[in-house]
């Protein structure tokens, strides 16, 4: 049977895949959310229309918002992930020995419990001791929270519908608030082909509130474009000033210490964006 | 009018984009040759079925495939281009003053014309007299070639069709011998998400004949999973040791010199392929 | 390589049609014309993103338009059809030998342009001497037009865009008007599984006015359902009432004497928009 | 989210309908089941990736195949139904109160089963007493049957798969024999636009086996090209020729006495078909 999921990423290109059966499909409070059963990818997590992660390429997100900044923090021990449901980020966290505590903070506990069901390997550690799950508001966590987090990770869908406050300036000044002293904060900031405003106003807004904000980069094959986009932003810790004996060595599938450096370095377009 | 291209490029996932009008559709000696006005992509650039380029994203592969060999190459002074009759890679390769002659062996003299009438961005320099075109089998002229080029670009479609001979060890060892005792050769290799196997089997064949083997990657949101790879084979000098002196200031959009660098850094499951 | 035409006939239901090229693909004054070389279907006309005819399966609609009025008035002499640039109904017209003038009055002069240039088996009888081709609004022509035609035809589009005057009450009068005392006239009328208020509509619309008023039905499967209604309306001539000596032979692929009674017999749901 | 079935017809032309989730999805002993909802159509039962039928537009094949031949039978008895296990045959037939049995034969128990659950507004006769269902080979039913029905109506799936036997003359000697003396049997035919080889094949195998042998044809929008025939073949009765007194008052929504008569009236290269 021909079943096929498509994505228009913008008005005029998109991704197709082939979907074998729907595993859930519901209206909850925030947003559409569709669960595909797809040949290529495995389970797919969908969202409001959109590719949120896929049990085949899952771990470049994952992997790249999170070993960033906490190999860049020296001695992370309490971890806040904002959004990310599906447990992905949650996941690679625990890879960190030094972290004690990992807060997830996601506002539809439908994902959180979709993901369960249906994405075994991605939301597999959401209930480990060392997490705490609350299904909140990000926007009010943050408010009020005070110098209590050494890496935050804003782990969100595009500006739309229930993410639309993670993206003002007011957010990330909220987080650095919420943030230690030394504090470290990524956000995704959606891709430089179609989004490249977004990416340059995000830039713009961090750069203002954490002295050292830097952009960088991963491939995500169900991501538009294909390119994916990362905002840092830090308080005192360079993530290109990271000693070699920070590194240890952690099971990955796409980040290395190599990458750690070498995935600041932007193609020309996009370095431009940061200026 | 809902007209739409799509490219399955598995046979459970593809791209799709909106297509507005038709500008060539023709059976060449040797491929479906269609030439496509898109709203995302602007013109495109389809063999067999198969996106080759496009006006809008032409930059990352055509740099990428061009700047990496030539700054490491201390001196390039002739050059060779298989197959590559858009003329992109010839554009990037004349904007190095070292090179005194560009030589472009295309198989199929209906794609250079095309290139010509519907992307003079990217087919522009094929007239500058620095330029030989040749319309001619890629594989036979090198197999007549000795020690006469500094580098080497096998700018091909995928192994199937007129370019199957161009992914073979005896390929690989002609370019050896066509290339001059310092000589480069990079080779376009697919991508790692659906063509594991290939990357493998390239770098493998390329290493028995070359001693300097290495795998970079590029970003190319219209190419299976976005994210290209190529493989470069150096007889003596090697891309991650040039000095800072070598480069110059070139106008580009994707490669920078951080970039030349970078772009070895290779996702972990990448960099598994080539060991 | 795989380009195809999808024309949504609702929200969640359409067609797709491979497509070779594109032909033609302009914004006329009026609508945006587009002339496809399908695979399944030879040229198609598209107007406005939607299928006007196509040189596979023109004839149903041409002849069903046509020879049910033609047939059931005793002695038609001057014909009028508004809309019709394709000059499909002009062919089907000219089969009737009493009819000495068929008056074609078409808005937009780029559609018979392309119709004669793409469509030669649809458009070839528009330069016929006993044609009068006018460029101009047909709800004018209709208003200026007194006891003029025996048969008029209305061949338009759906009442979107340019033939929304076509669908109104005013427009059905001013017909009447144009008739002669025992006039017939035929109007498309769209689908009963889509569209079935519309038809309720002009059935209701067209019997305050026209003492007959009948509904048929004519299969095209590129119009949505494949089921397409067309609404007659009679000053004096009942369409069930033809003497068996009117019917002469002509060249048909679709329209039968048989059917010309047949056609009358609805669908029980279709039947039911009628009452 | 962006869903869509899509059944190409031919190679070159399809259908598409937006999906709000799968059902059911699962290979059976015969053949791929898959149950969509759909939101134009409903629910669709969907087999080896062709639509079987939909819970909007399920009544015209299944009123106009079972109604033209048990109101030609003057007083239907027993009837069998080959295939057909999604139960709309049966609930048309039980509508006539001559029928004291019904036997439905279907090889495939997982199409009964998912009827049942998932389309009981077609399956929902299927549990009355006055049917028997038996899930087995419609093929050897038929060779087993001798002199026992007055109405025998195939509903088969297209000729590929599990009902390749039912488009061979030995299967329609095999309904003659196991009809009584003045039975009637009607099998579904497919469509003019695509398969017009078909039915002339059909028409020309029935016509050596029945002396009375008609064509008619009914509008299922969701089956390729919306035209759909019926082969009939009769012993005695003709279809034409049935009494005014013949018809009693049943419930339907395409069928009508008139329709009766009129579905026979075919399009002229339908009728080319025959001859």
């Amino acid at each position: 049977m021909d079943l096929w999921y498509t994505e228009k990423q913008t008005d005029d290109f998109g991704i197709t895949a082939k979907v074998k059966r729907t595993l859930q499909s519901e209206k909850t409070d925030f947003q559409q959310l569709d669960m595909l059963e797809t040949k290529e990818w495995g389970n797919m997590l969908v969202l409001d229309g959109m590719v949120m992660t896929t049990e085949k390429d899952d771990f470049v997100y994952h992997e790249m918002i999170s070993h960033v900044p906490l190999f860049t923090h020296p001695n992370p021990k309490k971890v806040l992930v904002v959004g990310g449901g599906d447990g992905g980020v949650i996941r690679e966290v625990l890879k960190h020995p030094s972290v004690e505590k990992a807060v997830l903070v996601e506002i539809d506990g439908k994902v959180i419990e979709a993901s369960k069901q249906h994405l075994p390997s991605i939301a597999g550690e959401l209930t480990n001791p060392r997490v705490e799950v609350k299904v909140d508001d990000g926007f009010m966590h943050i408010a009020k929270s005070e110098a209590e987090y050494d890496v935050i990770m804003v782990d969100s869908t595009e500006p739309v519908g229930p993410a639309v406050n993670l993206f003002t300036k007011g957010f990330y000044a909220g987080i650095a608030k919420a943030l230690k002293e030394d504090g470290i904060f990524v956000a995704q900031s959606d891709n430089p082909w179609f989004k490249a405003d977004l990416i340059k106003q995000v830039h713009q807004d961090v750069l203002e509130i954490f002295p050292i904000t830097k952009l960088y980069t991963a491939n995500i094959p169900t991501y538009p474009s294909g390119l994916w986009t990362f905002t840092l932003g830090s308080k005192q810790h360079d993530p290109l000033k990271v000693g070699q004996d920070r590194f240890h060595q952690i099971e990955t599938s796409y980040y290395t210490q190599a990458l750690h450096q070498a995935c600041f370095a932007l193609p020309k377009f996009v370095e431009d964006l940061t200026k």
